[in-house]
């Protein structure tokens, strides 16, 4: 009998060329090291909130497992009926336009949501636009399944621009992925450029997804686009959302996808197979969410809102480092160092002791403009970091000498 | 501004060749019947527990969520470290081989196991053998993939020939997939057939996926293979395992993948991009059941035998039918009627009041020999139905005429 795992375990060459996972490359770098108890290591490497959600919604997910067996039983695959009855009624009242329950989907996490519409839209051989820096998930699916990304470049503004986009639209392209309030760069994309961008999708006849699940940290009172007011939405938009972040539910698995029954009906085959039904008690932690802490959603708002300010005072005083974007969970920055932004970020760690991602994560040549170093920006998630956590940050990044 | 949304909606063709879910597609075959009170509706479509977890770990995972912070955030992408070690150290136990915990990755359920572990073996392009009938998200997957599917053909016995699937392997065959105990058939693959493929496959440099989600309820005591106790097992098996059955924890989505820790390394980058972790209340869920439920879990097993029993000898008397299968949640049968399964089934629900799922959601001519009448079959997965549930489904089967 033959032996030998390197001549056996075929592996799909797609998956051999896809990178992988930066935020667990990133975890690698600090296995093991021991930090300073009077300069601990500050983690702004993930987009995550690192609490518990509120006291009362543990308790009612709680109360759920004890009193209500449909919670550890299967549900439908498109998620609970009263979570997307409840989308599309606060959907539909939020953005001024018209959401059926029918339209919406809900997933086991927003990366979830995007895997599965991607799939319904594009495969091996098909391409679809990402504006850069992009976010990295995105782009590991789309190498996984060989679908071609056509990679958008920004300018220091770091806002793509449609009649870029334009160019790089051929017969085989499917969709134009965008992410407002964005990861990784924390910018806000406008109304009238999200305007822009859905009419050039319709136009072609592709379709836009626009991944907002950043949404609740939006620095704008107010719907952030006019997209949903269209009657016709769905013949263009794919909207994904997240409770990961509006509830802290990171742990439970739960997103959403806005978009046509028929396009839904595709996406139902995908989450039959992949996940048969969303997480059920996630499901109805967001739900309980959803109509139980829209006063306590904004005072988490504003007071990311006061860490953003925080942050951008911090950074004006900051020599030689520019922000770029902030807003939402992030700031991308670019750092004054003489090494590519990989280099720096791993450095960081011992000379800092601070966790980082690397520009080089989220794509090559991110920014044009500027010193013409693409490489030289980092993603700083410093939500989680309060306002004294903040002022230590751009403290220890004042003295930084690498 | 154009519209029309036929026009637009770009769909990935091969998502539109694939079948929509047949369990929904059963459900909605129901949809506002209603069904007299002396004679309501028996559920035999779906194979999944109607009935909460025990108290005790429904009481475990309460818990969690009031004092355990971290059940609420986001975990590693492969899984809870101690549930892998626990899955190690039990399964090296039980099976009488060496499984590392580094060979152990958590899903979210064993469907996700599935195309977790089947994108890294086969993209576009590729083939993979299913032994017929076939598990319909397996085939699914391979679909939505754009997947070669290999269908192997079985005789009455439903046992799969190692022969004729050496027949099928081609330079573009990545995998064989069996399931043992198997969906929808019931049937225990012997471990002398299980170990005649995984030298087959080991031969040929392609992986054996074997998912044992049925594995706690299979009829025989001890070890249902040898497989791995062979040292090099990584270098072939993938195993599969599913939380759902055998704990009630269906709706929280857990599952397992055995395999080499190169096979993980690229099943983590799936994960991550679909996933970003198993549910961590689950992942609690399933560790405290595998630490406490053992002896709970025996007496589900001895349950659900008996049941099998009691289904054995109904058929035994009665007319016409043939047991083809029959084992761990399912019975696959073949009725006597002159009409294709898809129409008897539906039929089914009016004139018996009873839901089971036709032998055409499994595949295409799934036996040969008998009657020759292929499509005459149906799943019965008859677990969820007590002795005296399964002598009222042997009652109706034996007056129904179609």
């Amino acid at each position: 009998m033959m032996t030998g795992a390197a001549r056996m375990q075929p592996i799909n060459p797609t998956y051999r060329r896809t990178f992988p996972p930066p935020v667990m490359e990133a975890r690698r770098w600090i296995e093991g090291k021991v930090f300073a108890p009077e300069k601990p290591l500050i983690m702004l490497s993930q987009a995550a909130p690192v609490d518990p959600p509120p006291a009362a919604l543990a308790r009612a997910m709680a109360d759920a497992l004890i009193e209500n067996p449909a919670s550890h039983l299967y549900g439908p695959v498109l998620g609970l009926p009263e979570l997307r009855a409840e989308l599309a009624a606060q959907w539909s009242d939020g953005y001024g336009g018209m959401v059926r329950p029918a339209q919406v989907a809900v997933t086991a996490g927003c990366n979830q949501a995007f895997t599965a519409v991607m799939s319904t839209l594009a495969g091996a051989g098909d391409a679809v636009i990402l504006p850069l820096p992009y976010y990295f998930n995105h782009k590991m699916w789309l190498d996984m399944e060989g679908v071609e990304t056509l990679a958008l470049p920004t300018g220091d503004d770091l806002l793509p621009d449609p009649e870029r986009a334009a160019a790089l639209i051929t017969p085989r392209t499917r969709a134009i992925v965008l992410i407002s309030p964005n990861n990784p760069t924390g910018v806000e994309y406008p109304p009238a450029l999200l305007g822009a961008f859905f009419d050039l999708a319709r136009t072609h006849g592709i379709a836009l997804i626009l991944d907002e699940t950043y949404r609740d940290f939006h620095s704008q009172p107010g719907a952030p686009h006019d997209l949903f007011k269209d009657p016709d939405w769905d013949d263009t938009l794919i909207h994904l959302y997240s409770f990961s972040k509006a509830y802290r539910l990171t742990g439970h698995r739960v997103g959403a996808i806005m978009a046509s029954e028929a396009r839904l009906a595709e996406v139902e085959k995908f989450l039959d197979t992949v996940a048969i039904c969303p997480p059920q008690v996630g499901q109805i932690g967001a739900l309980w969410g959803m109509r139980h802490l829209g006063q306590w959603l904004a005072g988490e708002r504003a007071e990311i809102l006061s860490r953003r300010d925080a942050l951008v005072a911090g950074f004006g005083g900051l020599e030689g480092w520019d922000l770029l974007g902030c807003g939402a969970y992030f700031a991308y920055v670019r750092h004054p160092f003489a090494k590519p932004s990989d280099i720096v970020a791993r450095e960081m760690v011992e000379a800092c002791a601070m966790l980082v991602l690397p520009g080089t994560m989220f794509g090559p040549r991110q920014t044009e403009g500027g010193t013409g170093q693409a490489e030289a920006t980092l993603r700083i998630a410093f939500a989680n970091a309060d306002r004294d956590g903040l002022a230590e940050v751009v403290g220890r990044l004042a003295t930084l000498d690498l």
